[in-house]
C-alpha cells in the first residue's frame, strides 16, 4: 500500500504519521521525491482502513497495490479451481448446465422437469425451496418440504441438486443438498457467509444487484476465510438505469473474474434478463465468452408457474438452447 | 390492475385469459375500445405476478393502479405516524438527532461520546455492536459485549439506544435495545425482516445501496405484515456512477417517501457521503428538506476509530452542526 | 395511449379533461369500469407530453401503448434493413467487421493498418479525424487532414471508410466518407442529428453512455424523420457503478434492438471495455449473440498510439480475434 | 503523476519505460522501495494518457496526484469567482434566483411571467428558444424569434436573460443574451464548448445526466482554456436506477464543487425532479447546502405549457418558494 502525502508536508507531520503506522504494526518506507513524498506500507495491509488514512490532513491519497482478498486471488493460486458437485466437475475446462424451475411447486412438477432437462443435457437440477420475494404477499416457497421434493427428484434422475439458503439457521436442512446457493440479495449477509465456512459442501455465490466484481470476490473471501474453499461465482445481471431488461447482464465480468480469481464462474441469463425470449441469445453469448456453466430456468408450464414464469423456458425451448450452447462450445473450446 | 391486450386479439384468447384470471380469484371487467381491449382486475392484486402476465402472448402490457404495499401506504393511513423510541417521539413534527460512534470500541469511549452528544442536543445514542464489514479481515464489532456497553451508557445518560442486528438468531440479545437497526445490506434479508415482526419494538430500516423507494416500502411492509407497525425509514445514499462521494445522497427521497407513506423518514449523512467535512452541509440540507431526524457519526478520536473514522465528526464539530440544524429548523418549521 | 383516472373522479373534471384532449386534436374513448375510469386516446400520440398529462390532478397515470418512434419501429417495417456502405452490405444476415486506429495519426500509420486489417478479413476501415476528448489538453485529431489520409487509404485498399463527425458545420468535409459516425457524447446533439437527415449517406449512431435503448431509437428517429433512412445502431457500453471495466457492455441490447427495430446493430467492444485483453472474449460473445457487425480498434504500435492505445489490438491479435469470430459465426449462422 | 511498477521489474524494462517517458518530455524520479518501484513524473502531466500507461506490461497502476484541470481548480485560484451577469453578481456570497418558462411560447406569456417572477424576487429571466427534445415530433422551440421575445421582456422588466445554445453556428444570434446556457446533453459537445471560449459573456454549464463532477470541471476547463473565464456550474440531477423522480438530484455535488473549484454553483430543482410539488423542498435544501443560486421553471398556465408543464410552478407557488428560500438563507448566511 502506498500513502501519497500532500505537497511539502511538515516534517513533524510526516514523523507523526510514520510512528502512528508503525504503532499499528506496519513497516514503512519513506521516499522523498522532488514532487511528492510517498510512504510505502510493508506487510499485510488487508485490514487497513483506507478511507480513514485518506482523511488525514497530511495525506493526499492512498493506493492499494495488492487486492484485499487472498484466498480467492489468482496471484496466489494460478491454476483454475475445479469443483466437484455431487460427482459433477465444474471449472478448469469442465462446463455444466444447471436447469430447473424457479420454485419447487410439487413432486410431479419437479420430477417431470428434472427428467426433461436431463434428457436435454443438463447435469445439475436447480429449484427454489426457500424463496426471497420482494413482496410479503407473494408465494414464499415450500421451504423444508421443497428440499425433500428436490431430493426425491435427485434419487429418481441422479442429478445433483442446487437450492438457495436464506438464513444461517436453516443450514441443518441442507445436509443432502449438493450445492448451496447464496442469492443476490444475501451476497453481503455476512453472518450467513461466515456460517457457510462450515457447510462442508460447495457454495454457489451470486453477485448482488449493485455489487462490484471486487465485492463479489470479498464475499467469496468471507466463506473461504471461514474454512470452505469450494465457491462457484455467478454473474446474474446488475442494476443500471436501463429498464428494457430486468437487469443488465454484465458478461465482461466473466473474463474479468477469470483473470482476478481461480474460481469457476457461471452465468444466470434467466434472472439477468427476466424474459424467456432473451435466454437463448444470452446463453449462447455466455458460452462463447468462456463461462464455466450456465443456469437456466425451465418450467413444464410457464404460464402457471408460481414465480418468475415470465423468464422460464419450456422443456422444448430448453433443448433448443442446449443445442446452440453445444455448437458454440464445440467451435470455441475443446471439451474436457 | 389493468391488463392491456395486443391490438385485435382473437376472442378465444381473450376468453381464455379471462377464465384463467377468474380461476386465480380475480373478478374481471373487460372494456373493448376502438383502439385497444383492456381487462380490469378487481380485488386485492398485491400477489399478482406482473411479469408473468406481461409475458403472455395476448398481453401488451400490465399496469398496477394501486401500490403493492398497504400497511405502509399513506392512502390508507393519512396521518403521520409518530413512533415512541424509549420515550422519545419521532415523526409527525417531532424531530430527533441520533448520534454516536460507528463501532462500540470500549466502555470509556462510548460513555464519553454519549455525554458529549447529549450535551450538544442529541436525543438518541447510536453505536455498532455487530458490524457488517466488506472484508473478513476487518474489525467485526464487539457483538454481545458491545450491546452491554451501550446499555451502560444508556443507564448513565438516559439516552435511548440504537444498534444494528445482522441475523434473526441474535434477536434475543436485543431485548433492552430501544430501536433495532436493519442495515442497508440486509434491507432485503427477508428472513430477518419477518423475524422483526415479533420484535416488540421499533425498527430503523435503512435503504439498500441499490434499492428503489418502492422496494424500501416493500421491506417495511414485510415487517408490518409480520406484526410490527413501528418502522422508521432511513435514506443513506445510493450507489451511482459518481465516485466523488462514497454514495450519492438522494435527498428527494425524503419528500417522496412522505408523500407515499405515513412512516417517519430520517437521513444518515455520514454513511451517505463517507467524509466528515460533508456532514455539515448535508445535515443542514436534510433538516431543510423536512427529514424527521438525522443520524450522525461522532467519535472522540476519529483518527483512532476502529471503523469509518473518515466520516466521524469530533464532539466539537458535532455541536456546531447541531447549531446549524436548529437554525434551519427554527426558520422552516414550528417545533413540536 | 391510455389515461388512467384517479378513483371516483368528479364528472366535471372528466368532461374538462376530455374536452381539453379533444381541443389538442385527439379522439377519446372513455371507459368507466367498476374500479377505474380510463380514457383511450386515438390517433397519433407521438407528440403528447406524458409527464404533463400525468401531473394533472384527476390523472393517476398515463400508459403509452405504442412506441414514440415510427420510422425505426419494426412493427411498421418487419423485414431487416440491409444497408449498403460503399458497396459493402450490413444487416439482414450480412455481417461485417470494421477495424482501424482510434485516431488518424499519419499517412504511413493508416495505410499500414488498413492493409493488415484487410488481410485479416475486415471489410471497412475506421479512423478518427475529429476526436472528442474529455480534456482540452489532449490530442484533438488531425481534422480535415485526417479525412484526406483516410481517403488515400481507401484508394489504396478499396476499404470503405468510417469516421466521426462532431459538428453539423463540418458536414461538407464528409462528402467522400462512406459511413458517418455519431459518437456516444453526441447521441443527443439534436442539431447534428437533424443535419444528418440530408447527409445522403449511411450513419453509424453510437449509444450514449447513459442513454436507454428507447432513447437510442429516438435519436435514430430524428435522423430518419429528417430524411435519411440508413442508420446502423452501435452498442458501446453504458455507464454503471462497476469500475473494473471502463463501461459495462450491455450485450442484451443487441437482441432487444433487433426485436424493436429493423435497423442493423453492431457492437464496439474496444470502447466498451477499454482494455485490449477484453476485446477477444467480448467480440466472440457479440458475434454469438447475433450482432450484425463488430468494430475493433487496431494499431500498428499500441504503446505509441496518440489516443486510447490501451484498448487497441496489434494486427496479429486482430487476426486471431477474426478467426474466433468466424468460428462462432460458422457454428451459429449461415453466412450470406 | 506516479507510475507504480509490477513487483520485481526487470531493470531493462524500467530503463526502457524511463527513456520512453523522457522522450515524451517528462522528467522522472525513480524510487526503489523494498516492496515496490515507483516512477514519479515531473512537470505538466495533464495530457498524459493514463489508460495507455496503465496497459504497459511492466506497470501495475498509475495515480494522478494533481487534477487534470487547471483554470477551474481552486488550488490555483483560492478566492471564489464572482460573475457579473448583465449587472447581477453571482458567486462569492452573491445568491440569485433565475426563473421563467421552460419554452418561450409567445410575447404575452414571457412578459407576464417575467413580471411575476421579478415581483417575487427573481433577478434573472430564463426561457428556452432552442429546445433539445428527445422526440423529433415534439415542439422544438421558436428559435431566433424566441430570443427576440426574451429581449423584449428584458427591455420591459430589466431582468438579464438566460437561454440555451445548441450549436456553435447559432452563436451570432446570442449577441444580446446575458448568460448562455449549455444544456446537459451538450456538456461534452466539445466543438460547442470550444466556440464559447470566444463568446465574450458568461456561460451557464449544466452537468450531463451521466457525467461525473470531474467531467463537469473538465468541460468548464474546455471553455476556460479557450479564453472565457466566466463559467457558472449547474447541478440538475443525474441518471440512476431510481425512477420515482425523473433524475436523482445530487445535492452533495454543491459542496464538493465548491471545494474543488472557485466557480459559482447553482441548482436546477425543476429538471432534477421533474415534478412541480418537489420543487419547493429541493429548492430549500439547495439554499441550505450553500448553492450560489437556484433556477426554477415558472409558467403562467402550466397545464397548457408547450414543454415540461409537469415541473413548472405557477407564479403564486413560485412566490411561496421564494419566501422559504429567503428564510433559509437568512438563517444560514449573511447576505451580500
Amino acid at each position: 500500500m502506498i500513502v501519497i502525502l500532500k505537497q511539502n508536508p511538515a516534517q513533524a507531520q510526516v514523523d507523526k504519521l510514520v510512528s502512528w503506522l508503525n504503532d499499528k504494526g506496519y513497516d514503512t518506507n519513506v521516499s522523498v521525491g522532488r514532487q511528492e513524498t510517498i510512504i510505502g506500507l510493508i506487510g499485510d495491509t488487508s485490514s487497513v482502513d483506507v478511507d480513514l488514512l485518506r482523511s488525514l490532513e497530511v495525506v493526499e491519497d492512498v493506493k492499494r497495490i495488492t487486492e484485499p482478498y487472498k484466498n480467492a486471488n489468482r496471484k496466489f493460486h494460478t491454476d483454475d479451481t475445479v469443483i466437484n458437485v455431487g460427482g459433477v466437475k465444474i471449472g478448469g475446462g469442465h462446463f455444466q448446465v444447471i436447469a430447473g424451475p424457479c420454485s419447487v411447486e410439487s413432486r410431479e412438477q419437479v420430477t417431470e422437469i428434472a427428467k426433461c432437462v436431463k434428457a436435454a443435457g443438463a447435469t445439475l437440477l436447480r429449484g427454489g425451496a426457500f424463496k426471497p420475494r420482494t413482496s410479503p404477499y407473494s408465494f414464499q416457497g415450500l421451504r423444508e418440504e421443497g428440499i425433500d421434493i428436490l431430493l426425491e427428484a435427485k434419487a429418481e434422475t441422479g442429478l445433483p441438486i442446487v437450492t438457495e439458503i436464506m438464513d444461517a439457521a436453516h443450514l441443518p436442512l441442507f445436509g443432502d443438498v449438493d450445492l448451496i446457493q447464496v442469492g443476490a440479495r444475501n451476497m453481503q449477509n455476512f453472518e450467513l457467509l461466515r456460517s457457510l465456512g462450515g457447510a462442508g459442501k460447495p457454495i454457489l455465490l451470486k453477485r448482488g444487484l449493485a455489487n462490484t466484481i471486487q465485492e463479489l470476490l470479498m464475499s467469496a473471501e468471507y466463506i473461504m476465510a471461514s474454512g470452505n474453499p469450494d465457491i462457484i461465482l455467478c454473474e446474474r445481471g446488475i442494476r443500471t438505469f436501463e429498464t428494457a431488461t430486468r437487469n443488465t447482464l454484465d458478461l465482461s465480468a466473466v473474463p474479468v473474474l477469470h483473470r482476478l480469481s481461480h474460481l469457476p464462474v457461471i452465468v444466470d441469463p434467466s434472472h439477468a434478463t427476466g424474459e424467456s425470449w432473451l435466454v437463448r441469445p444470452t446463453s449462447v453469448a455466455s458460452a462463447a465468452i468462456g463461462a464455466d456453466g450456465i443456469m437456466i430456468e425451465v418450467h413444464n408450464d410457464p404460464p402457471h408457474a408460481l414465480c418468475d414464469g415470465a423468464q422460464a423456458l419450456t422443456c422444448e425451448a430448453f433443448a433448443d438452447v442446449m443445442g446452440d450452447i453445444n455448437a458454440v462450445r464445440a467451435a470455441m473450446f475443446a471439451e474436457k
